[in-house]
C-alpha cells in the first residue's frame, strides 16, 4: 500500500469506529429524553441536533480511551452520553450567539424555531446531561461519580471562558490579536471539551482514578487546536454539501480565526483599514462581495498556507504526546484509533 | 396592634430575615466567582444580577426550612448559593428569551452587553452552581450530596418545561388557554424552583433525608402560584421605581398571564379579535396606545380582580398546607418566617 492509500485506510478505520461509538451513544442518549409534553416546544427539539449527522468525536474519544485503558464500554457510556448532550447544548447556544444559519446541513435550531425556544432547548440539554452522569453511581460508586462532576465542572468553565473571549473579540472588534491569543482561546473554547476532557473522563472511569489525568492535557490541546484550525479551513474552503454549514460563514460572523488574524497582520495598510471597517460594520451590511474580498485577502497574504502548516505542526506535536499518554498501553483497536485520530483531525473533509 | 399594623410588622419581619439570608448567600456566592480573565466578557458580568437588589426568596426559603428542621446554616448554605446561581442564570436567559428591557431597576444583561455575551454568561452561572453543590460532600457526605443533584436535576427539568410552554404559547399565539393551563405552566416555570425545591433542599440537608420531601409539593405550588400572580399584577399595576421592570412589559411581550387569559375569555367578540391581532403583531409594532388598550380591557373584564381573588385563595391553600409540612416542628423564628412568607407573597409591592 502506498502512503496515500494508507492514509485513506486509516481515515476509514477512524470513521468506522467513531460511527460505531456514536451510534451506541445516541441510542443511549435518546433514552434520557423524556417521552412527555411539552414535545413540540421542547423535548422533540432536544433530539434535533443529536440525530443529525455528526462525527461523534467526543463520545468516540471518551469510549476509546476508556477501552484502551482496560475499561468496559458500559463504564464509559454514561460519560459519553453526558458529553454528547453538553456538546449539543453548546452547539445550540453557539449557533444563537454567532447567529449561524446552518448546522450539519439543516437550519440551525433558532433559525427554525425562534431564538427564545432555542435558548431554552440548550438549557434543557444541559440539565439532561446530569441524569446519565448520576447513573455512574451504580457502576462506579460515589467517589468516581463525584470526580466526574468535578471534571465536568472544570470543562464547562473552560468552555464558557473560551466562548467569552471569542464573543468579546467580535463585539469589541478586537483586531490586534496574535496566534498566541488564538491558541489560548481555542484551548479553552474547543480543546478542553473536544479532546482533553473526553480523554480524562475515559481514563478516569476505566481506572477509577489510577492514572494521572493531566497526561492528557497537552495531547488534547495539540490535537484539539489542529482540529479547530482544520474546521476553520473547511468553513472557508470546504464543500458546503459535505461540511454542512454555509461556506464563508465565519467571515460573515467576523470570527477571529487564525486566517483572519494572519490576514490582518500581513495586509497592506489600506487593506487592513478596509478589513477593520468590514469587521466594524453591522453583520447584515456585510455583502457577499465583501466576504469574497476578505477570502481573497486571506489567500493573498498566505493565511490558508500558514493555517495548514500550523495545523500540521500541532498534529505532529499531538502525535508525540500520544506516546506519553497512551504509549505504554498494550496495542488494541482503540489505541490505534486514537493514534490515527490525530491525522484524521487535519485530513478530514467534513 | 390592629390588623393592618400586624400585617406591616409581619412583612417587616419577613423582609428582614430574607435580607439577612440573602446577604449570607451572596457573600458566599461571590467567593465562587473566579478572580481571573476573561473579566469584562464573563466573570464580572456573572455578578451583575446577584449584586442587584432582589428579595432573596429562594435562598431564604431554603435556609429557613433547613433551620426550622433543626439544621445549621452551614448545612444549607451551599445549596442556597447553588439555587441563587441557578435562579440568576434563569433570569439572564429569561430576559433574553422575552427580550425584556429592565431587571431589578437596571438594563437587562443582554441590553447592556449584547445577546451573545448574555447567553454565555447564563451558561457560566449554571456551571458555577455545580461547585458549591460539590462542596456539600465534606459536610453532608456522598449520599446526600448526590440526592441534592437529583433534586436539582428534577427542578431544572420542571423549569425548562414551564419555560417551553410559556415561550411556545407566545410564539404560536395561543389564546384558547384556561386558568388551569396557566397554573400548570406556573407550577413548572415558577413554583418548582422558587418554592417547592428550596423547601425540599432545606429539609433534605437538615435531616439527611429523614423527611418525606413530597410534603412540600402542594405547599410550594400554592405559595409559588400566589407569588407569580402577584408578580404579574405588579408588572401591570406596580410602581416602576420599586418593581424594577418596565410597567406593562408583560403585555408588550405578549406573556400569557392569568389577566390576559381572563381578558380574552371575557371580552366581547370585537375586542377579542383586536386582542388576538395585537398578540399576532410583531413585538416592535405594539404601540404604547395598544398596550394601554389591553390594560384597560383587563380592567374592564375584571381580570385584575379575578387575579387578586385567585392569589388570595392560593395563599389561603398554602397556609393550610404549611401546617401539614411544618406544623409539628417546634416554634422558631424560621418557622414563623415561612408561615408569614405566605402572606408576604401577595402583600408585597416589589
Amino acid at each position: 500500500m502506498n502512503a496515500r492509500a494508507q492514509t485513506q485506510a486509516d481515515l476509514g478505520f477512524v470513521e468506522q469506529r467513531l460511527a460505531h461509538y456514536k451510534e451506541l451513544t445516541i441510542a443511549q442518549l435518546l433514552r434520557y429524553v423524556p417521552d412527555k409534553e411539552p414535545r413540540r416546544y421542547l423535548w422533540d427539539l432536544v433530539t434535533a441536533y443529536p440525530r443529525r449527522a455528526g462525527k461523534g468525536l467526543r463520545p468516540g474519544l471518551c469510549l476509546a480511551t476508556c477501552r484502551a485503558f482496560g475499561g468496559e464500554i458500559a463504564a464509559g457510556l454514561h460519560c459519553a452520553v453526558g458529553l454528547e448532550l453538553f456538546h449539543n447544548a453548546f452547539l445550540v447556544h453557539d449557533d444563537v450567539e454567532d447567529d449561524s444559519e446552518h448546522r450539519r446541513g439543516e437550519p440551525t435550531l433558532h433559525a427554525a424555531h425562534g431564538l427564545p425556544i432555542a435558548v431554552n432547548v440548550g438549557d434543557a440539554m444541559n440539565v439532561l446531561s446530569l441524569r446519565p452522569l448520576m447513573e455512574n453511581l451504580r457502576l462506579l460508586g460515589p467517589s468516581v461519580t463525584l470526580q466526574v462532576f468535578d471534571e465536568i465542572e472544570h470543562m464547562v468553565r473552560e468552555s464558557v471562558e473560551g466562548q467569552a473571549l471569542e464573543l468579546g473579540w467580535v463585539r469589541d472588534n478586537a483586531v490586534a490579536l496574535s496566534e498566541r491569543d488564538y491558541l489560548r482561546m481555542t484551548l479553552k473554547k474547543t480543546c478542553w471539551y473536544t479532546c482533553i476532557h473526553p480523554c480524562r473522563l475515559g481514563a478516569l472511569v476505566a481506572t477509577g482514578g489510577g492514572v494521572d489525568l493531566d497526561t492528557f492535557n497537552e495531547f488534547g490541546f495539540f490535537m484539539g487546536a489542529a482540529f479547530q484550525i482544520q474546521d476553520d479551513l473547511l468553513n472557508l474552503l470546504g464543500d458546503e454539501g459535505r461540511y454542512g454549514k454555509e461556506i464563508g460563514g465565519d467571515i460573515a460572523e467576523g470570527k477571529r480565526t487564525l486566517m483572519l488574524i494572519h490576514a490582518y497582520d500581513h495586509a497592506a495598510q489600506d487593506a487592513r483599514e478596509r478589513l477593520h471597517a468590514f469587521l466594524a460594520s453591522p453583520r447584515c451590511e456585510r455583502s457577499d462581495a465583501d466576504i469574497a474580498w476578505v477570502h481573497a485577502l486571506m489567500e493573498r497574504t498566505g493565511a490558508f498556507e500558514r493555517a495548514r502548516i500550523c495545523a500540521r505542526e500541532l498534529a505532529q506535536a499531538a502525535a508525540e504526546r500520544f506516546e506519553l499518554a497512551y504509549g505504554e498501553l498494550p496495542e488494541s483497536p482503540d489505541k490505534r484509533m486514537i493514534r490515527e485520530l490525530v491525522g484524521y483531525m487535519i485530513e478530514r473533509d467534513l
